[in-house]
Parts: structure tokens; C-alpha cells; sequence
């Protein structure tokens, strides 16, 4: 096994730390979580495994580690030397790769892919701290929620829990490049991308299940039904409402931008609704409402969610944004990953922001 | 005065052909229509009027120019040498300089900002020729649409002649830095607008007053009203509907990307749909119905608009887009200034799209 | 074989024009080439080649031109329906197809490829014009210079003329991401590519050979030889001089700027360098001595060259730029076809500049 | 006063850290300064002056500290309550402020400003660590490196202190948009500067002054002087040297990428340059030797600078890059002001890179 060495770093932790595996350390996902472990107090990476580039310093591999690591990659799996694993596959693959592979009952697992996030016959718990921190801290399992459903989420929980999800609801976002992951493809291309424009997926998005499972399981007893037209199709009853969610290809590498258009059965008071928004999200650790309106800089290269609220007669529009690769994807993860060891849930994540 | 003089140019057509004159040129606008004009073939400039550039060259002030043409900025207005004078002011000044000065009658007016887009007392037609063609051809004053008006309209037109506008239409519109002029503000600044994104004058957009009363001229008897908010209100009965229009701010310079969800009573099948719009372009110069997806840079550059739509359900989800500068200002004004003097609608603008 | 048809357009001159015949024709410069023909007054697309597009609209896959054109690819080559055929192809192609193929001896050939730019047992003229334009006005057969080529050269030439190539010449030039063709890869991803900035090729660009080649027949007898390092090695003789070119990869899709420091044996005067340069530009059609600094987007999206100068002692700095897509390719070639077919050297090449 | 109040945040360092008073605490590099030392471990912000600004939540005006800080900006100087002020004024203040307020003798004065970067009748130290190390560690007053000062010195440290410079050096380097300052202005408008290019103060940047004295200060007995041709003119002495400085204005917000050709007398031994550089930064913190080819990106939101060295011939071209508003501007000043008070100069300064 190729072992992990580390530079001396004053920020570092006692080795007996928290000891961490990484499986598909070499995708865009891995490359950002060990740029966050290797800064992590109280956290050490034992292995970072890619077969593909199995030998290979992760600082050859990853942009921006040259001098921060000696790590290696490994295609090893010593799941024994680790307290936690990450999964950070492409989608599909943690659930065959469990099947074909043992993993200690002691191992926590925090998967960022899909397999496990809704529902069903497993004990993932679905990693969304604003609303599950209690069951995370007890979970041996996790599922980390996606990047595109993490920010809509957070726009539309504090809403939905008060039964204000009355009607449809009119979602748009515009993603980073990075959320397309590092194979280059027509759509990455820079000649292509560059001052580009362009929707994709549009009302089918794969993340509105888990939108979707999450806004019914809130939802007060009187306020109707969210369908989850991927599976239920598009011809909804007229008690019941939809999640109108167009994904917008964004001619920037890394964020979340999304507005959320609420509409109600009558006026409500800005006041009224901002309380709210402010008493949902009074405890949380990177998620805050701002008074005044947002930009997405505000939050690049943070783990941080921002959420504003304006109102009109009876129409909500929320703003809410994030970083779709920290609280998007690793950043939760790391969060996450705090909270089941029972460590600060800042720990290691308190980032400076890009801010240009 | 200050003369226009040029290069000699395979393109362009005998003198005596029209005559045009700038007010307002040193601007955004005022560049791109000399852009515009100097390769027109049945036109050229007499004057480009600037007070605060007078004597300087327009290839120093406007950027792209240089050896294109020697035309210097005038401070003066010799309307009598003129067929059509070009109005590039910021919004307010065209009616405060229609009181200060007079045109001769037989001179046309082009009026790019927005004081005589409303119907009112005065004779200034709206320039939008894929609905007032005819008018345009015989009008001596024309009031240019906005750019988001431009494209929102284009998006919704089949739609509302057909009476499919059942319900509030929600509408997203992301713009270029352009859209903002040329004075150097926070928000065109490079290192805040690079990677960013923002919104804006949420739901209050002053385009809402021409789109909605495009929409109310358009639409079938049994048709409800589309209630111009910003003067009515957000208090809205619930046999009236509004158009819910959220601007942003992209980090791009040039284009206007939209998409317009509407909602109908009932399903519908996209053929139908599809089928109004594509008649409905079927003779328009430069609006095209795409029967794929569409991206911002197939119109960059160019006087074109296009079009695409989706359904859902009962929702249709059209995307629509333009260059703010051209379709959406200069470019349409010179296709209003060809149809007004009876040249080829495509004389001048069959531009090559700059594609990347 | 798929017959070339097409919107009616204003500007198109009436069949029996030149007739056109592309080969490569969905590549990057196969599909500006025909951005820019579609508009030509004088010439007119007979054949569009690509194998793996044959069958397939050309607007469906070269981006901005839906509504300009219903021109298909095609997989034959009907070179007896053709006045002149563009090559396309990736470089190294050209003469292997030329093996395998006749292409009969009436038709001419305009090769964008570097196959035949130096000379060599061929007739193929470098098509640079503003050194060769008598020659290219004779010729069967064309080479298309090299886009950084053309750059660089174009800063050099009238010093190059003049003797004042007296010691190393040291040249950076940074090009946008079209340059490095339509295939997606790890440097022109856009997660990678967008706000970064790198070098390669240090000192050993393949474009060196013709701008040695040129610079050295160009020299008067008593100026230094200009050493091809790619083929001599980097150990220089002390009375001979090299060109030394930093490739820079820019976070633009199109252009090149350049910077060449040409150093002198003595302090010379400023304006006797500028009067050099202008005269020796003063016939070229598109590239113009700039009295002011210059900054790429004023050539983005047209055919024209900038050149600016400064001198500080016995160092000439020379600014020089073009769009590496058009005066950098077929921009240049478009103009190489006037000129061999006797038209005017700007017809079809009066381009609006994108300006923003 | 208005006093500083902080989230609680699991690397916040005790309170009776350093104490630190801002200057000109409402621009890029006050912004800056504040994102690093709220999550520094050992230091506390004591007070960020702002006459402008006075009462205004610092959230509010820099980008990215919502929900990181409730600090204020203050009219108020307490400086009896600080270890170390910093002064984030435009040039030329710093000298004039002294002259009108008196700081105690025992408050550290770190200096942003170029006022007292070149030797001179007063104390202030150079703060360039890879050279002055112990004299900063001993120092009181600190000189902060200009930005391009600190990009281009790391890239020609190595070889002046070894006698290599003996010829001119052609220095190009590109600097993002954060580096022309807060204000807008027509070069940092994004609609002119996305996607475009250009030079400025060619052959005369002031960062000329910090650099030539630099190397004069390295350079061995046998090598030649370095002009400073900004005192002294174009006109040079053949056993005499300069630094041909172009500066870029790219079309990023962050970074400074920066090539230096250096010409020897006679070829070398790349291995042999490569050694020397290896050796004069293998104890620096921040600064490291790549031994392969680097990419801005690497550096941006870190602190570190990146050096890379290829030969060809008896030319040696080195690239080297910072994140200018860290290692080349505050993030150099908290590596300093940590030397200074004898903490890990890499304290607070372990940032995650942006990457993407």
C-alpha cells in the first residue's frame, strides 16, 4: 500500500485523528475533498484510492496541491486502518461496488452519489444537516445530497415546512461547469462554453426525487401533495403540485445560482415570511438568510448557503446559492462527516472565500 | 460639420442612397448602429452626433472601427441633410429633445429608448416588425423595443395570439454586461461580474409596461387580461394574470438568454404547439423556431432571434434569445429603418455570427 | 450528392459566381469558412464534404446558422463542379489526400493546413499577402499561413525588411481556446481553462519554421540569418539571431495578441520605426498601423491585423494581433481566394467586429 | 469605538492572540486581509477603519463574510489596543498618515503601500521572506512587496544571487483585474475587458524600482549592475543589464502568471539551473519548484507562489505565478506579520485553493 505522508503543517492534528479512506480520489469530487482533509484539524487521510492512477502524487493529479502533500494514490483498500470512507464514484457505481467488496461494520461510509438518497430498503440517512443533524450524528451510513437538490432544498424548506407549498413552484438554476464533472465533453468545451447559455434536463432532473421526498416528508398534513413527475409524469391532479425545475448550463466553473418562485393562495407579508426563513435556519452552521440581495461570489469556494427573500402580492421569490462543489457536494460531506464523529461541525471548513 | 468620409468599400452602395444621421453616438448603442452602417450597403452616415467627442475620431472612441472608416463625432445636427436621424440617447432625453429642437417632417425618427414605446399621444409606432410590419412600412416615427422586451415578446407572441396565456407566465431572462451601458458601475465591474451572478429589479422590470400591453393587443377576446404590475400593483384578481419576470445578470458581454414557462388550463400536445409558433415566424427576416435546443452563441453577434419549445404537461416551457445589442436595439432599429424606406428587411444585417 | 441550397439572401450574388468546394467541412475552420461564404457576394457553396456528417444540416452542427442556411454535408467531391476547393483537414492530411485523390488541374486549391507552407517540390504559394499578393494573384495552388504565424510575422515583417532584426527576437503571443481545435481535452475543458493561464510548446511551436523562412528572405544581405531552432538545435552561432516564441493558452475562445521585442544594435527613434511600419502597410487591406496602444477585441470577429509600436533605447516593442479563426485561417484564405480569382481582396470580408 | 464581534468558530485562536488594527479597511486588499485574519488561529481584529464606511457592517461591503463576522468598520484609531496595524492605503498615503498621527513605538506597522519598499532614510524592512527572513523576524516596520514586484523576483531570485543575470531579462506577466483596484474605471469594465487583451506601461512599470534593487542586492561582485531604466533612462551602458517588463491586463480577476527569459553568455545545463532553484527555495514556506509545467490556477487562493525553469540553449525561461491579492499582497503581509511576532509563518495561511 502506497502510504499517505504528509507535509508538517501547523494547522494539522495529532496523528489519532479521525482516519479517513477516499474511494475515487481521483475524480473532481476527490481532488476537492483532500484539498479539505489536508487542511482539516482533526482529520487524516490514510488512503486515497484510484486504480487508474494507482502510484501517481495526488499533487500531479489534483490543481492546487503542489506543496500542501506528498500523498499518493493508492488501488488499494485497507478499510481496516480507516474510521470513514468516502465514496466519491459516479453515480450507480457505491451500490455495485458494495456488493462486490466488504466494508467493516466500524467503517462509517458517506457516499456522494445517488444510490442511496432516497428512501428504501438500506439505513442510509440523507445528509442534509439543515433538517436531519440529529439522525446524521447517529448514522453509520450517509447518503450526501446533490448539489442541484441541496440548493433548491434550502431555498424551499422553511416554506414548505409552514405549508406554503400551496402550488407549483417555479425553480431555475444555473450550474458551474464542475457539476459536469472532468470527462471533457462538447457541453465543457471552453470555445463552446465561454460566454454560452443553454438549458438542459428541463422539468426532468434527476435530483427532483430527492426534492421531491424531502418537501412531502415536511410538508404540514393539510398542504398538498408534491409529485414527482419523473416518476408519476406530467399529468398531475389538480390537488396535488409540481417542482417546475429548469437547470441552466452556467459560463462559470464552480456555483449554484437559483430562484425560487413560490406562489400562495393569497398575500402574505414580506415579514412574515423572512421570520421565518430566519427562525428555519437560526442554528445553522453555513446556512444564513441575508437581508440584502445575494451573488453568487458571496459563496464561491465557501460551504456556505445564502438565502434571501422578496415578496410580491402572493408570489415568493427566494434566492438561495452555494458552492456546488463544497456544500454541493464535499464540503457537506466534510460537514457531515463532523457531526457523525461528534467533532465541531465548522471543523475544517471555515474557508476563506474566493470573493473575485 | 464635421464630414463623413470612409474607405472605399466593396459593400458599400452609391452615394445617394439613404442618409443617415446619429444623435447620441459616442454610447454603446451609438457604436454598434455605426458598426452596423458602415457596411450597409444603401446607407451611409452624415453625421454621428456627440457633443463631448466632437472632433475626435469615432475609431478612437468606438472599439473595432479602426481603419474601417475616418468619420469624426460633430457637435453639430444637420437634420436637413438627412432622411433619418438615429435617437441613441439614455431613456428620458428623446421627448425632452424633441421639445428643444425641430426635425423637418420629411426627415423619419428612430427612437431607441423608451419614451414613446406605450401607446400615447403621440404618431411613434412600435418597432416590432414580427408584429407591425405593416405599420412600420408606412410610419414616420418608430419607438425601438427594449431588449428584454424583444426577446420576452418573441418568446410569448404564438402563444398569446392563441389565447394560451391562461395563467401567470414565468419568465427568467439572463442578460450581458452590455444591457448596462457603458459608464463603469459596481456591478459591470470585471473582478465582481466574472463568475458571478446576480438578479435584479425582480418582478419591477420597466419592460413589463410594453411587453403587457403587446400581450393585451394580441391576445383573443376570451383571453384574461395580463395586468401590468409595476402600475397596478401585486394585489391581481384571479381572472387576470401577470407575466413574473426575473432579470439577471449573466457573466457575459453580449446576448439575452429567456425562458418563459406558461401555464394552460389543460395538457397539450407539443406538435400543436410547435406548429402555431413555427407559422406564426414562418415570413419573419430573422426569428427562427429551432426544432432543437438552443444556445446563446447561435445569435451572438448576429440580428437574429431564435426560438424553441417544450411541453409538459400543461405547461409549455419556451426558450427564446437575441444579442441585446442588435435584435434587441441597433439591429432591429436598422431592420425597422429598411422596412420604413422599403430596402430588403436584410439589407446590412446578414452579419456572420462570431459562433464562439 | 447533397446539393447545396439556401435562403434567399440580399446579399447573395446571383449563381454563376465563384463556385466553392469544401473539404473538412465540420470542423472549426471548415464551419467559420462557411460563416463567412454563406455571406459572400461573389462566391457560392457547391459542396460541403464530411464523411461523418454527410447527410446531416450543416446549421445543426456549426453553431449561429439556423436560418441562414439549408446547406447538408455531403460525402462525395464533385471537383468538376468547382472553381476552387478549401482543405480543412487537421495538418499532415492535405498531401495524403492529394496522393489518394485528382483534383482536376483547373480547380485551385486553397490548403489551410501546414503541409505545403514551406518551401519545397511544390507549387503551393504561402499565401501571406502582404509579402506575396502578386504571387498569389498567379496561382494554382495556395498555403494558408499559420495563425500565430501570421501574427508574429505581421509584427516583424517591416523589420524584417529593414534590417532590424540585428539580435534575438523576443516573442510572447497568447491564443484563445478555438486555436486548439473542435476535439474537447483536458486543456481546453472549461472547469480548467476559465480563468487560468499557462504556456506551451516553450520555444519550439512548429510555426517557427515559416516565420523563419520568411523573415530570412526577406533580410537584407548584411542582417544576421535567422536560425529555424526547430531544425538547427539551440546552440546559435554568435553572428546569427532566433525567434523567441512563448506560446501562451488565454482564457478567450478567439484571438491572438502578441508582443515582439525586437533589440537593436543603438537607440533608434521612435518615429522612424512607426514611419517604417506604415509604410509598409499602407496597401494592405486589413492590417493597419494603430498610432494608439491596441487591445484584442478590436479584431475579434473580423479579418483586419492591428500592429502598434513602441521604442524604448534600442528596444522596438510591437504589439500585433488578429482573430486566429479568420485573418489567423479562413479569413485569410477567403481574402487569398479574391485575390486569385481577381475579386475585390475585401469582398465578403467587410465583417461587423464583435467589439464586446 | 466600535468594537469587534466575531461567530464563534472552531479555529478561532483565544482571545489575547495578536491584536490587529486595518487601515483603509473598505478596499480589495482591506477586504482581503479581513477574509484571512477571521479565521487566522492566533490573531483577533481589534479594529477595520473606514472614515467612509464608519458604522457600516463589513459583510455588507466585502464579498463572502455573511454569516462569518459581525464586525463593523470605525472611524476610531485605537491604537493603544493593537500589536500591529496594517495600512491598506493607496500609494502614497501611508507616508503623508504618519506624518499626521503618531503610533506608539511599540505597535508593528505592516505597510501595503509602496512608500518605503525601496531603501531610504527610514526602518521599514523589505518583506520578501525568501530573502529577508531574519530581518523581518527582527523588524518592526515592514515594507509589503508589490505584487508584480513579488511574481517576478521569485522567478529571478535564484539566478541573480548566482551570477546569471547577465543580460537583458524580457519579463512578460499577466495580471488579473483585482490588481487595477476597486475602483471602476473603462479597463476594468467587464463589458471591454472579458475575453480581451492588452498592454500597459510598457518597459515602465514602477515595480521596476523594488526589483532592480533587489537584484543589484543579490547579484555577485562579477555580474553586472541591473539599471533601474525608470531613474536613469533607455539609454544603457553595455556592461550594464535591464528588465524589459511588459505588463498584461488579462481577462481573469486573480492571479499574476509571469515568464522570464534570462540570457547567459553561454548554454547551460538545465539539470544545473533547475538545482540552484530547488536549493534557494527548498526552506521557503509558500514558495516551491514544480518540476513540471504550471498553471495559474494552482495558485489561485493560496498563498503560494510556483516556480518552473526550462532551458533551451544558453536561454533560461522561467515561469513563475502568485495569487496577486495573497502571496502578492495581504497573504505575503499575514506571512509577515506572523515572522514578525514569531508565530508559524504558515499560520492562517493553509487555504484551500479555489482549483476551478
Amino acid at each position: 500500500m502506497t502510504t499517505a505522508t504528509y507535509n508538517s503543517s501547523p494547522l494539522r492534528g495529532e496523528r489519532g485523528g479521525l482516519r479517513v479512506g477516499i474511494l475515487g480520489a481521483a475524480g473532481y469530487t476527490g481532488g476537492e475533498l483532500i484539498r479539505l482533509l489536508i487542511n482539516h484539524p482533526e482529520a487524516e487521510i490514510v488512503f486515497a484510492n484510484s486504480e487508474s492512477n494507482a502510484g501517481n502524487l495526488v499533487a500531479d493529479v489534483h490543481e492546487g496541491l503542489l506543496g500542501d502533500t506528498d500523498l499518493t494514490f493508492t488501488d488499494e483498500m485497507p478499510f481496516d486502518k480507516v474510521d470513514v470512507v468516502f465514496f466519491c464514484f459516479g453515480h450507480g457505481k457505491s451500490e455495485q461496488f458494495l456488493k462486490e467488496h466488504e466494508i467493516p461494520a466500524h467503517v462509517k461510509i458517506i457516499d456522494l452519489a445517488q444510490d442511496f438518497r432516497l428512501k428504501g430498503n438500506h439505513d442510509y440517512v440523507y445528509g442534509l444537516p439543515e433538517i436531519n443533524k440529529a439522525k446524521i450524528a447517529q448514522c453509520q451510513h450517509l447518503a450526501n445530497p446533490g448539489c442541484f437538490a441541496t440548493c433548491i432544498q434550502l431555498g424551499l424548506l422553511p416554506a414548505a415546512k409552514h405549508g406554503l407549498i400551496q402550488h407549483d413552484v417555479a425553480v431555475n438554476a444555473i450550474t458551474g461547469s464542475t457539476g459536469a464533472g472532468q470527462k471533457p465533453a462538447a457541453t465543457t468545451h471552453f470555445s463552446w462554453r465561454s460566454d454560452n447559455f443553454s438549458v438542459y434536463k428541463l422539468f426532468t432532473h434527476q435530483h427532483l426525487h430527492e426534492i421531491c421526498e424531502t418537501l412531502n416528508t415536511l410538508r404540514p398534513a393539510d398542504a398538498p401533495e408534491v409529485v414527482d413527475t419523473l416518476n408519476e409524469g406530467f399529468e398531475v391532479a389538480d390537488d396535488k403540485v409540481t417542482i417546475d425545475f429548469i437547470p441552466y448550463r452556467g459560463d462559470f466553473a464552480r456555483g449554484i445560482f437559483c430562484t425560487e418562485v413560490i406562489t400562495l393562495d393569497k398575500p402574505v407579508d414580506k415579514e412574515e415570511v423572512v421570520a421565518l426563513y430566519k427562525e428555519f435556519y437560526k442554528d445553522a452552521a453555513f446556512t444564513h438568510y441575508s437581508d440584502k440581495a445575494i451573488d453568487l461570489k458571496q459563496v464561491v469556494n465557501t460551504n456556505k448557503a445564502l438565502v434571501h427573500v422578496d415578496v410580491f402580492g402572493r408570489k415568493i421569490v427566494v434566492t438561495s446559492m452555494i458552492d456546488n462543489l463544497l456544500k454541493g457536494a464535499v464540503g457537506q460531506a466534510v460537514q457531515n462527516m463532523n457531526i457523525m464523529f461528534g467533532l465541531d461541525e465548522r471543523s475544517g471548513l471555515c474557508l476563506k472565500p474566493s470573493a473575485f
